[in-house]
Order: C-alpha cells, then structure tokens, then sequence
C-alpha cells in the first residue's frame, strides 16, 4: 500500500501499477501499519507506527524538514524533489539580480507617481557572479549567466563533479573576495548553516550583492541586516528567509537595497509539472523494484 | 578639422592621430566650413553650412532622428552607434519579460507593506518568445532566451544573414500567432513603423506579452492602449515609446498590466564604454583612410 498526501492523480495510479494506491489529505489518523510508501512528508514519530514502510518521497526539494530524528536513525529510503524547481529559482535568481542592478523599484515607484525618472544603471554583463551549491539550481544559473555575459564562480562540495558554464571552481573565500553578485543555492544542512555570517560579509565587496533563492539559516540573519544596513554589502534579493513567513515586523521588508519575495522562486506551474513527473517516476521504479531516484543522503542532508 | 559634441576625451584625440579634433558642448554657432566629420547629432539644417562634411557619427544606435531630409539627400556617410546598447536592451527585455511573467510589481506591493504574498507564477521556461528584428538587441535576446529554455521564433529582414539560437526564422503572422512573448527590437524606418496596428494585436495570443525596448512609434500606441485594456493580450512592458517623455497624462503609466521604463534599458555604463569604442575606432578608420563600420543603409533606415 502506497499513501500519497495529495489530491488525486491518476498518472500515480498507473505508474504504481499492480500496487494500491491511497489519496489523503493529511496523514493524521491515517492507519499506517500496512504502507510501504508514503509520498509526502513524514512526522517523524509516525515511522514508529509503520513498521512496513520502505520509502518516504519528501515533496520539497529541500529535505532539512523532513530529516527528522527518527528518520535520521531509520533505515527507510528518503527521496526527494531535487530538481523540481531549480530552473525556476535560476530565472528566480536572474531577475533579483537584474532587479538589484537596475533598481527597478525605483522604476516602479516613478511608474505610480507618472514620473520620467531616466537614471544610469548597471548591467550585469562584465560582472562576476558567486555561486554557491552547484546543484540544479545552481548549474542552470551558471548556463544563464554564461548567456549573460558574467564571469561565473563556483563553490561545489564534490568538485569532481561537472560543472559545465562555470568559470572557476574556487573555495568561498575567493567566491566572497570576486563576486558582483553572491547566489546561495545550497540546500541548508550542517555543513552549510549559518555559513554566511559576520565574517563571510565582511568578505565581500561594498559594491556586492547577496541572493538566497534556498534556504534561509544558511545566511545569519543578523549579520546579514548588520551588513546591509552598515553598507558593507550594496544590498541584498531574499526568497528564501531565516523564519518564514517573514514576520511583518521584520526589518528586511523595509530596508532601502533590499528585495524580499515571499519564498515563491518556484511556485510556478513549471515545477509542480516536475515534482508530479519525478514522483510518477519513483513509482514506477518502486513497482518494479529499481533504484529510486533523488535519493537522499542522509549524511550530508540533501 | 573633426568637431565632437561632448566632452574633452584623450581616447578619441589619440585615434584621431594628425587630424585636429574640437570638442564642443552643441553644434550652435560652430564654425562648420572647415569641418569634415562631426561626432553628434547633425541638424539638417547646418550641412549646408558645412561644405567640406563627409562623415556624420551618430551617437545613437538608431538613426530615425538622424536621417534628416537634408542627410537623405547628401553623399555624406553616417554612421551609428550601433551595437552599443544590444546586450544592455536584451537585458532589459528579459527583466521585462520576468517581471510580467511573475507579477513583479505584486511582490514589491507586498513588501511595501510587509505582507507575505504567496502565489503561482508562471516560468518562461517552456514558452516562446517571438523577436521581431535581429539585429545587436535581438541576436543577444536569442542567446539568452535559450538559456532560459525558451523557444525563440524571429523575424528578420535580411533572412540570409546567420541566426544563431533562433529555433526558427518565420514571416509575422507566425511571430504573432505563436508567441507569448512579443518583443520589437527593431529600429523604426518606414517600413517598421506602426506594423504592430489594430490587427497585429489581434493576431496575439491573449495570453501573450508585448514588450518594446527598441524604438515607439513601430507600435500604433492607440492600437496597443485598446489591446491592453479589452484584453486581447495580457500586458506589455515598454522602455520605448510613442511620445517621449510619456507625458503624466498617459494612460500606459496606470494600466494594471503595463510594466513602463523610461527609454532606459541601455543606459548603463556598459554601453556608454561601448559607444565610446566604436567612435574611436571609427575615428582611427576615418584618419587611416580605411572604411568606417556602422554605415547607415539611407535607403533600409538603418
């Protein structure tokens, strides 16, 4: 028996062919002694209450809220939705910085007051772009840049890995040292949490900007508004944020150099078609036996 | 004797090697008998007054304010500026492109007032983007537009010429029926003004976006204003305009679904060190005696 959180999809019910399928809207009072599967995220004290379970499919692409205790000590498969949005957070990521470096709000501001406010900006051909996490999001960022005439860097934790579209493959000091434009893309796990700090803006150039399009926590929120509002950094785009949804006092919403989207870089038809693709995918292997894909290393948290 | 509207630039002397260069902040009251090569915008009615004129270098990429009558009718050769703005206005196209696609203007809404406005997006992945000219601006668009994993459709006046990452070369019709992306780079010549009328609009998808970054005036504004508001397309992003300044009064400025730029999207430092490479280059040309590049067709307008 596979339980899916979610509404109704018959794609699910044919990949999984032979097997059962079961919709629900939440798996609260949900009987789980007889799941193998669940396509959805798990609290972690439910997988004490399926001692069947096989595989849980996380729909996020980023898994730090479903690697529970529980699960972290489990041996049950994780996969995850990696790839879903990253061509989605890479345009997400494009229009920040384009926003930043030709200061649209100030276009929009004169566009309500009926203003002609013609003004120099900047144009991101020339400049350097910081990228770190070269995932999917990541390297698809690196081909848009390329197209954009930047200059790309890298950090990456298996540099053995291809990394097509990027320019230097380099360790953060140098990426915070160069960059224009600093894009985190990293999922956040132990490794990266709070990496971004007082330390890592002091780093970058005044003239820089920071992007996250992941995951807030990796950039210290703190430090981070210490850094904007000290000019030590030009300014900042943020999709994704240290708590969310971002409280209405929070100072980021009001902060002159700052953009704030409200972590929607990939909510977009484009990415809920992927997830449902990769899930239909995963079923099938699941039915017949074959590795999974996306799945998740528990260790390093993505 | 060559007269350069602008300030003083050592770059532009040393190209000009044994030939006098004067620079002057207007042409009004100049001395135009000795002079054989002006570096601005030449009224018409001063080449009578310059017997000796046998260069024009505009500091425009597109010439239509340029090509005077009296410049129609002279063997003077002018040249453009060309290429100095293609890759700041394939930029703009794509932010504009962005900021319809994802409703740019509700976010900063949203921000202004702290408010967490969460929604579905679209992602130009996947769509088609039509470029109606492909020259400087449109080739770059091209190339960025297939980063962006889009469809690039294209239309072109000399199809001969090469078209890279151009999926397909087509006549207008196909431009307009296929597109959700509309985007005119073209300079306005008699043959491209007001194409875009009442019934281009209708042959839009009512889905798709009109975006301008080239020249008003290739769109009949009152075709387009009716175009915005029954419907018939979806919204336009438009850095270039019929009248401009727009005048406060213009009903582009308040449309819900218009997102206006003040002829702005290449007036970046990028294309002003552009611009300056090709008047110093075309300087060192006309002092050696060899042909100059950026020659305007009279004939084509461009």
């Amino acid at each position: 028996m596979i339980v899916v959180v979610g509404k109704e999809n018959p794609a699910y019910v044919a990949a999984a062919g032979a097997l059962p399928v079961r919709f629900v809207s939440s798996l609260d009072g949900v009987d789980l002694g007889q799941v193998e599967a669940v396509i959805g995220h798990l609290p972690g004290e439910l997988l004490a209450k399926a001692p069947r379970l096989r595989w849980v499919h996380s729909p996020a692409a980023g898994v730090d809220a479903d690697l529970t205790p529980e699960m972290l000590a489990s041996p049950v498969v994780l996969t995850s939705s990696a790839g879903n949005g990253g061509i989605s957070l890479a345009e997400h990521s494009m229009l920040l910085m384009m926003m930043l470096n030709r200061d649209v709000p100030r276009w929009l501001r004169a566009q309500a007051e009926h203003r002609w406010d013609h003004y120099r900006h900047g144009e991101l051909a020339g400049r350097t772009v910081g990228i770190y996490g070269l995932g999917n999001s990541g390297l698809d960022l690196a081909l848009k840049a390329k197209a954009f005439h930047m200059r790309v860097l890298g950090v990456r934790r298996r540099p053995d890995q291809p990394s097509p579209n990027v320019d230097v493959l380099c360790e953060l000091d140098q990426l915070l040292a160069e960059s224009d434009f600093v894009v985190v893309t990293t999922p956040r796990t132990p490794s990266t949490a709070g990496v971004f700090g007082r330390d890592a803006f002091a780093r970058m150039k005044p003239s820089a900007y920071f992007v996250c399009i992941s995951r807030g926590g990796i950039a210290d929120d703190d430090a981070l508004l210490q850094a904007l509002r000290s000019g030590q950094i030009a300014g900042a785009g943020l999709d994704a944020h240290g708590v969310e949804p971002l409280p209405p006092d929070s100072p980021f919403w009001s902060l002159p150099n700052v953009v704030v989207t409200p972590h929607n870089g990939a909510t977009s038809d484009g990415t809920l078609r992927r997830s449902e693709q990769i899930v239909a995918d995963n079923l099938g292997r699941f039915a017949r036996g074959e590795p999974l894909r996306n799945v998740v290393d528990k260790a390093a948290g993505y």
